[in-house]
């Protein structure tokens, strides 16, 4: 028999679905130039050629069983080690290849690292805006979402709502900065108040509680300005990384945890993790995607086609009336919707054959995400139809 | 705090781990060459070349993104439809893209599978021997284990037993034919009986039982014997399969669940697999082994040097007085141990250099397994170690 929990989900046809069922007949009707779709988070930028290189000389490899041989479960060693000398020489941390666990995208990186730190029954605590995916990961580890309104002013943290809802169920704390779907990074203010708070939890309540830093956007800022090494601040940190936006490789699934050395338990994370894969069917990402990452940790695609159409949208979406929070990175900006109802105003811009994705997923019903991970040329020619819109609206 | 359920599990080392470590010592005393491991199930002969050229192929695709980007949840279409269109071709059957769903390797098929079919306190029999991380699996999703003992005079299914053992509980049965570690097929009569208990029993408490048929080995069969295509025989069948030996490429986590059409919600059962990828971060396996597993679905690796392993082996074992069910296919033999303790023989075998697995963890205590996975030169220099071996125990 069908399991009815899962099956009843297959009633629920999400709102970015509906998007996309629209944009293909649309497309269909006046050709795929002619949507203006900001719906998915697909990245644009090429894949970098020094990528590609590494698959062909890993597939032209004589001895074919080196290259696509098991992987040990927690990630091929060579590969955890050039990630920990990476992470080591870039911010001053001190990483072995023990502290490394090599995961199918950051979808993996966050499934294990929660069920390794929570027991099942306790709390995970959640930013709004936030990655609507967080909440099955936090369920199927068995544990309950906790999440804290948005600060709309900025996209910082309420640290007066968070400090009220800490209390001793929670065993983790989810931060994704540069965020998904705000654009926003967090300050070093923010993250060092955070840090400190969490700190006196920890005393408090006598038990560890780690901070799940969730990063696969450090990479894509703007301006120069940089993303401080949360795992630095505190020490119970567990960093979940992809390098599908770094690398434009989201097909790929390829990611990694990355254990602070100084965290509880440290010596341990990794090999329970390896425990977890075991009862999920997870098991390690492919090998020969793990060893071409691990010759390009350094290299990403050439990310300014982002910051472009983000300056573009941002001046154009202001001078219309929309009131926005200027993205610090990313490939998102999360505007309000003019009255509060992002559904509605959803499904006013199809008339104008933008698709934007109303906030309500994401934890901000007044707000709706624009994905600017499209050629710039397609950007400016949707002015025209955002000017269409606001005159309706404004 | 790390959670306890899986940390405990660190401090039992498996038998497998255990031989690994031993090997890696030996291997540096007296060279690898002459450590003669029997322990890993890694396939040993070559990639073929046309997988390796469709990865190269789609490596050097100029829009990186349609070959890097997300796959659908479900897996691409295309390789869907390829996938399917084969399965039809060749054993008759009648899928469509709908019924496949693209995997990390058969762990991931297996534990998709029985998270869709297994409400959680529900029962899942499997025959021993089996794999031991079908345990894990069953677990993970809630379900409880019911081993079928073996039927050791060949190892075919001991339908009084099983027949006993199956009860209302019973939500599906797990099935691992050609078999690791045992080597043998169920012949055509021990599938049709199998699947007409399990037809009756559908009838009984009327509920649907699930038969996963778990079938990595499927193309590596001795004296062009055939194995019959399982789902042909009973509705509710879901085959879990994984590219691993048949291309020997283990390492890049590829395989697919294929619903038979005919099975009880056959079209649900698939999106709900999508669904449940949600909680386990599973997603869905790499787009480029995707794409370059399409262009070989009717590709094999040679396989011969498995079926010439075995002969020798098989027949100098028994030679040399050990009991043994003839292997069909695969790359294991399963054989007694004299005095019916394999822990025991394994730790005599190692003052020969010969690494032998247990086969306690397989559900089979009183046998071995012998993973022939190994150049056949070093099959055969290893006889005169099982020659010694057999002196001092019979």
């Amino acid at each position: 028999m069908l399991v009815k929990y899962y099956s009843d989900m297959l009633s629920k046809k999400s709102a970015i679905r509906n998007l996309f069922d629209f944009g293909r007949s649309r497309a269909e009707e006046i050709g795929k130039d002619n949507v203006f779709d900001f719906s998915i988070g697909n990245p644009s930028v090429p894949v970098p050629d020094s990528f590609n290189e590494s698959l062909k000389k890993f597939a032209d490899y004589k001895d074919g069983t080196l290259v696509h041989g098991y992987s040990p479960t927690l990630g091929i060693q060579s590969v955890k080690e050039a990630i920990a000398a990476s992470l080591n020489r870039r911010f001053g941390e001190d990483y072995t290849a023990d502290h490394i666990f090599m995961t199918t995208g950051a979808a993996g990186a966050l499934a294990h690292a929660l069920r390794a730190v929570c027991e099942a029954g306790s709390s995970v605590m959640v930013f709004a805006p936030f990655f609507p995916e967080y909440v099955p990961y936090i369920t199927g580890a068995g544990c309950i979402p906790k999440i804290v309104p948005p600060r709309m002013e900025d996209f910082q943290i309420d640290f007066e709502k968070f400090s009220e809802m800490l209390d001793e169920s929670v065993s983790a704390v989810m931060i994704n900065s540069p965020n998904n779907p705000s654009g926003v990074m967090y300050s070093e203010d923010t993250i060092k108040k955070l840090c400190a708070i969490l700190s006196d939890a920890e005393k408090k309540f006598s038990h560890p509680i780690y901070l799940i830093s969730d990063e696969p956007y450090r990479e894509i800022l703007f301006g120069g300005i940089r993303y401080p090494y949360v795992s630095k601040l505190y020490d119970d940190t567990i960093v979940c990384y992809s390098f599908s936006k770094s690398l434009s490789i989201p097909g790929e699934r390829i990611g990694y945890v990355a254990v602070d050395p100084r965290a509880k338990d440290a010596e341990l994370l990794v090999p329970v993790m390896g425990q977890i894969s075991r009862f999920t069917g997870h098991n390690c990402p492919p090998s020969i995607i793990q060893l071409a990452v691990a010759e390009n940790l350094e290299v990403t695609s050439d990310m300014s086609v982002y910051e472009r159409n983000a300056e573009i949208l941002y001046e154009e979406l202001t001078r219309l009336g929309f009131r926005c929070v200027r993205p610090d990175g990313t490939f998102y900006m999360f505007p309000e919707a003019p009255g509060g109802n992002s559904e509605e105003l959803s499904e006013r811009a199809k008339k104008h054959d933008l698709l934007l994705v109303p906030g309500t997923t994401f934890g901000c019903p007044g707000n709706f995400r624009i994905s600017y991970c499209v050629e710039t040329e397609k950007v400016i020619r949707s002015l025209d139809s955002f000017g269409k819109l606001a005159k309706e609206i404004f």
